[in-house]
């Protein structure tokens, strides 16, 4: 079967309707990129419809060189108009990492600084990235991960690894194991498992003779085949588990997120000069 | 069999002395505490032993209450003469994370901070906490991480979590499971595991019929049990699995690394200096 995804996005967006009617100022989400690549510019074009339905302002920044983004990162990070900041990635020519860090952590929307990730581990999801938080909400809404064997196929920085710090939480205790290309007899691993989470990039990685029978199969990829978007979980996988489709499951949830970041964003801001 | 640490230790003794030679100013690390129970007084004296060894200056800062101890860590942490800041732990009355935020990342040598944490996601490793970067040290010592299923028992900010980052970086690349208590047939992971952390701080929780044969074992407990130091696996582990000791195993070389991180501090700050 595939899980239906539409509760869970119904449930984040009427959150996120509900919180900025609350405001008294209009939350702005600034997107920074250099160089976009055709997939970049369609994946912006995208944050600014979804920006444009919750009445949040959007204003993308094109850097004309790798040193005229730190200066924008920096410059935006000041700016008491701006409460949220995207960077783009992958970034050509730029040390992903120096540029991250220049982000003021309380505009990191997407949970990218290795300030905000390192609170993950304390348990502290004030701005968990945006993927890994959908992930645990779709999860949370259809189970209870509590003592579940769950597998993480993918140990990016953005998804794997911050998804195992999650769903490692106190509240939520699954038992959690990330693979990735070096793994042996992935197999084995995914066939134990009640749920697994395909991370990792490729088309039908995941089948249906390596996955348990009623298990929950959280489809992560995004990848294009024959000019189609396919998912890392083969079609047949939903015959005996519960699968996320895609398109429209996991990153539909992750875009909503992002914005529900940029008003958590604001509120912490007013918070704090209230203070 | 147990495994004989003094390789290890020897050569991160022999690294860090020939390291301190080659400085022009004497290290200096400082220890912040509010009311010390016995087992933090013992600790922090083994501390200034193993700094007076290596001609690292060492003081102690007693918080007289919990607002003193975030003076006391912002002061330290401004303090040009001070290169590693340790704060005890727990802390009784104190938010932990609040203090440790105090803490200049760039003093951080126990890499308790978040922004440190958060790097380990990224492959950096500059102050990682040191136990779980003691467990590295032995372990690259005596095998080939590389594909290698191993388990960590126990989900702590100071060892679990940072060392499945530190196992998943690329160069190491380690099929990590994390269990704690909520993980349901234990026994059936550690079974097929090559490699078995047992940082649950519970004494014979793994016992030979639960290791496979030949596997690693690291044992990273210390209870008490009958006023004797025991570890979290039973002596008879080490009939078919090789075992690190307790006490003198991953403990040994905690303090060590400690030792390290703080001549690394000034190493870095001197670099920085000379920009």
């Amino acid at each position: 079967m595939y899980i239906d995804i539409k509760p869970t996005a119904e449930k984040i967006t009427n959150n996120i309707t509900s919180r900025i009617s609350n405001l008294d100022i209009q939350p702005k989400l600034v997107a920074v990129t250099y160089k976009p690549d055709d997939s970049t510019i369609s994946y912006l074009k995208s944050q600014q419809k979804t920006s444009r339905k919750f009445n949040i302002k959007y204003e993308i920044f094109e850097a004309i060189s790798p040193q005229n983004i730190f200066k924008l990162l920096n410059e935006l990070s000041k700016d008491n108009t701006v409460h949220g900041i995207f960077l783009t990635h992958p970034l050509p020519d730029v040390n992903e990492i120096e540029a991250l860090i220049q982000i003021n952590p309380d505009k990191d929307v997407e949970g990218r600084h290795p300030y905000n990730l390192g609170m993950l581990a304390y348990g502290n999801e004030k701005f968990p990235p945006c993927t890994a938080e959908a992930i645990i909400k779709i999860l949370e809404d259809i189970t209870n991960i509590t003592g579940k064997n769950a597998v993480i196929i993918g140990r990016s920085t953005a998804v794997g690894k911050p998804l195992a710090l999650m769903l490692l939480r106190k509240d939520r205790s699954a038992t959690v194991t990330i693979c990735h290309t070096k793994t042996q007899n992935l197999e084995n691993i995914t066939k134990n498992s009640d749920i697994v989470i395909a991370a990792a990039g490729k088309a039908n990685l995941i089948t249906k003779n390596m996955v348990k029978k009623n298990s929950i199969v959280i489809d992560v990829g995004i990848n294009v085949v024959n000019n189609k978007i396919v998912g890392d979980v083969s079609k047949d996988t939903s015959e005996i588990a519960d699968v996320t489709p895609v398109p429209g499951g996991v990153g539909k949830i992750t875009t909503l997120l992002l914005m529900e970041h940029v008003v958590k964003s604001v509120e912490l801001m007013l918070k704090n000069s209230n203070k």
